[in-house]
């Protein structure tokens, strides 16, 4: 049958007003039998490339949906509002990049919509929450079966917008890469994949150098955060499939004191010594 | 047929503890079949007024429910425990003014009841805990079709506690109103409406002074956030119908160093220099 | 029939990532009827003992189900992944202590089993992520019916890490007793429980010393938050069935300086004197 039985959502709302509820609320009085599945709603407001991480990242795990998400600085303005069809998603939220890591994820896009249809709307659409007013109606919609092309009018995929792709460069017995994103246990998480690991020659369990902008800190490959001891720093594949910077029950980001973005270079201490 | 498919749930519980689980836990026990829609459980501790406003702004956009909120400073004193009807749900709370804001907005209320039936209690009344012990047990009952009348004895409705409503008033050129409260984007919501500043004689993209009890700050009236240059002020109707202060991509509240209760002064440019 | 309608579930993964939504994913996507029962995610990182408290007190208060718990550290080294029955639940999570004061409030460990059956397993599993990997997949085999047995080797139950349990003491007019654990509120709850309250020889609305390694403070014994003046300590029967030393509007934790397992003596203020 059409529709999707699950509705996942990530924003920038918080927990604290009512926001997140009055989106539950829309979907749930136009689409009673939905399911919800709620991501994450403290990105750091309008921090649109962390939405774009946490969403690509999580929504691999999730059965076939409608994934609503929303940092949106510009709602209101003429940036447009999307859903993007991928073979077991649709993708609804705002053209500034913050779908285009996940589209990806899930198999490419195969169709784009500009949403504008009235049906999707409620009562008046505000200026300051298409969250409540236009994204959850419009998956709404979708999930009790409404046909993507009913809700507005095709886009070309090629123009919507996309944020760079987190850059990382390996050569023999160095791997430089973008700090992708850091999580609440303050493992760094880097652009580099597992496999970028092996092609730089590192096996598990070696001497490594992790050097940050001003500064540089000894560490260990290793395969879990346990590898190490106490308050080290281990390099290892996180659950995501990249390579990550971690400590032991410590926080590698406060260790280093890196942020989203910030460029790092693990690099073998033999390689050093050389030099 | 009798009951709700839905109960939403508002409480200064926090979502450290399992005070929150616990109550899901006896309402699902008791209604297995009912879903809970969750509102905010980080209302400050004890604060009343700042758990009536997000309630108040958030139900309209809700299924018909049975709505439970908890913020009760006075657990196990004398303060009653009520339910009160309105035309398409059921709010159940403590008698403090956390609910009266809520049955206004949701269409005024029809019937009030004490609620004191033993049928409403599980095992044993603690007296730091009526979510758990009376609140979402009477909720459970109600979902399932129990009749308000069963709850308890009916309340003279003009007997129940109120808050008192935030002030506002307009002249021409001049909107005083009391803040009702701050969202996470710190946006700064005011009591007056969107009308009252037509009321004013303000039009849209009109200079602007906004004025605090310590200082003044230029603003512009707007649509939304982006209709202002990054880190300057705009006055726009936000999505609850009410008149805000509001910064793009910066803290409102923070600039003006204001918190829910204050009185912000809005008034026209002109009419600063004719004074 | 087999199976469960409900899976509940605790971490220490924050709710800023998608760890959470990843779990529900992998559980809804094997079990796509269950229903997730989230009790908290903001458990300290890494610690075993708050994760513990909160379990063994919200599980008592919620319907049959497979409750899934992970406070993991030591995730990817040796210790083991554990199930264990109760009479109407099952347990899963590592075997680090976690569980081990939920099985006694669930009426004690039936069985315990290793999980390690393949069929409980996702695609790869994760050196790190043993909550997407192993727990909840574990647990949605169990809601569909699963039968313990399936998912791995039988284990000794006496061979179960255990977390040691929270001391307390009680002597005429003399209670001391460990802190167990302090909620959203400040509210210090005690190893004790109420009963001890009588046994050590005081009623209600009696003038109390409560004594911390480095200072003694006046209290009274109560009822209820509201039972002291605002600011003032009261010492109460808290929700769980234990003694817990509070304050009307204020943080008892704050004023008396104490953390989780620190030793708190109350006793009668005669006592004192005649000391």
């Amino acid at each position: 049958v059409a529709g999707y039985g699950f509705v996942s959502f990530l924003t920038d709302y918080g927990v604290d007003d009512g926001f997140v509820a009055a989106c539950h609320g829309v979907l749930l009085s136009r689409a009673s039998s939905v399911r919800v599945i709620d991501i994450t709603h403290t990105v750091p407001p309008g921090n649109v490339r962390r939405g774009a991480a946490v969403l690509a990242q999580t929504l691999t795990w999730l059965p076939p949906a409608v994934h609503v998400a929303v940092v949106d600085p510009g709602v209101g303005t003429e940036r447009r509002a999307i859903a993007v069809a991928t073979p077991t998603a649709v993708l609804v939220g705002p053209d500034n990049g913050l779908l285009s890591w996940a589209w990806p994820a899930l198999g490419g896009a195969q169709a784009a919509m500009l949403l504008n249809a009235s049906t999707s709307l409620v009562r008046q659409v505000s200026h300051t929450f298409h969250g409540r007013d236009i994204f959850t109606p419009a998956a709404a919609a979708l999930a009790i079966g409404a046909d993507l092309r009913d809700l507005g009018q095709p886009l070309d995929i090629t123009s919507l917008v996309r944020l760079p792709e987190p850059r990382s460069s390996v050569q023999p017995g160095v791997i430089e890469a973008e700090v992708v994103t850091i999580d609440r246990y303050g493992n760094v998480q880097l652009a580099a994949t597992a496999s970028q690991l092996q092609a730089a020659g590192f096996g598990v369990g070696m001497d490594v150098v992790v050097q940050t902008a001003s500064t540089e800190y000894g560490a260990r490959t290793g395969h879990t955060f346990a590898s190490v001891e106490r308050g080290r720093l281990v390099v290892l594949e996180d659950s995501a499939g990249h390579l990550a910077v971690a400590s032991n029950r410590d926080s590698a980001a406060r260790i280093l004191h890196v942020s989203d973005g910030d460029v790092i270079i693990v690099r073998s201490r033999r390689q050093r010594t050389d030099g």
